[in-house]
């Protein structure tokens, strides 16, 4: 655990009171004792040192007092609902590195089934996404919405969520030109990137048509055909490095 | 299933015989017929289009003439050997991405125990590099080699390994100021990049300044702390969009 991750409502007045797993990692593994000063976060909010004021059996009493909230990941995504097994492996590393929204999306090529999988529920969701903020020593949740049509999201539902003068707007697509690491270089401070990548089977036709009406640009992540968490996380990588650190 | 990925010794005067799981895969999963064409490759060898010539039960053969086979990943990785898991989950990531030797390490903050671990057997370790090898259609198997001493590795074991002068050694490492695309971009055509990663804890001073010794630039993959896994991925696929494609 690189930092100890609260949830809003579990800092009162400077003060966290703990029990569970959270807890027993910092008595069993790290062996906490009164005094000591472990890396602390709250969900969507500030991060400080929280120090040990209290151990009772199971449970700890840390203070805290939190700075300022890291600055909002400049990368959004939509992705093509990948198969739930690649999702599960996904969210920790999208948490990891830093993502703002995440528009998941059905495509020709998903299967509708995938939809009904036990990690779309949103608590399941929760507990893997934490962890990745946890080990980035972040706290800004990337925030998950379901899309069950492709036309609807890119004709009605994406705008109002991803403005579209924010920065460039990047489709991955086998045997795209230009480079993503090019594309997203040489932005203004404050762009942001939305990046957009299909399933397994690519995007259709009709489905590449509608994302070039909308402002998409297609890149390329390179030649070989990589499953979709390696091309999400190396997409993600390349659009970080050429974007550069979030302003504060 | 993007390639049927064959063993050199099962082609045979350009035919394939094959049962198990390959041929229930493609009598099942893909339902090819007689005449039907899927794409092939020998492991190590030449990729081509594979013609299924007979179909008996759950046997089938296919005729294969190879081209060329494809260029040597231009990416050699020095790795912390991570925890088993993760190792185990690497692997196909690994030759998805294109890698020719990964070099697994000891250092100080690894466990030893994680020698012992199953996803260290050349056979377990095989499969899951293939599986990655036919979904990005390579065949160049990534040459996995363990190393128990890291000063014994740098000093003595890899310069036989891993030319000198072939291109930059980079060490990632946090707090490094150069990206690993700047530092991996404008070789020369034929460069190769050496590339380390450390366990999760980090490389200790006296093994920094053991890999400065040997030749070794610190870069960096940003500010923040990922896993293991997430970072090799993001890793590789900066310095494979750095160097661009390999030469044939």
């Amino acid at each position: 655990m690189n930092q100890l991750l609260v949830e809003p409502h579990e800092l009162q007045d400077g003060r966290i009171d703990l029990d569970g797993p959270r807890a027993e990692h910092l008595l069993r593994v790290l062996r906490v004792e009164v005094g000591a000063r472990v890396r602390a976060g709250v969900v969507d909010g500030g991060t400080g040192l929280a120090e040990v004021v209290a151990v009772e059996g199971a449970r700890l009493t840390l203070s805290l007092e939190t700075g300022p909230t890291p600055p909002r990941p400049r990368v959004d995504l939509i992705l093509a609902l990948p198969r739930p097994k690649v999702l599960g492996r996904l969210y920790a590393m999208l948490a990891q590195l830093g993502v703002d929204r995440v528009l998941l999306t059905h495509a020709a090529k998903v299967e509708r089934f995938y939809f009904d999988a036990h990690q779309l529920a949103p608590e399941w969701r929760r507990v893997h996404l934490l962890e990745g903020l946890a080990q980035a020593k972040d706290t800004r949740l990337p925030r998950v919405t379901e899309h069950r049509s492709l036309t609807r999201l890119l004709t009605r539902e994406l705008d109002p969520l991803v403005d579209r003068q924010a920065g460039p707007r990047l489709l991955a697509h086998p045997g795209g030109l230009r480079s993503v690491h090019a594309a997203a270089s040489g932005q203004r401070p404050d762009a942001r990137v939305l990046l957009a990548i299909g399933p397994e089977g690519g995007w259709t036709d009709d489905e590449h048509a509608l994302f070039v009406t909308h402002g998409f640009e297609e890149v390329s992540l390179g030649a070989r055909t990589l499953r979709t968490d390696t091309a999400t996380i190396g997409l993600l990588c390349l659009v970080h490095d050429a974007l550069g650190p979030a302003l504060p």
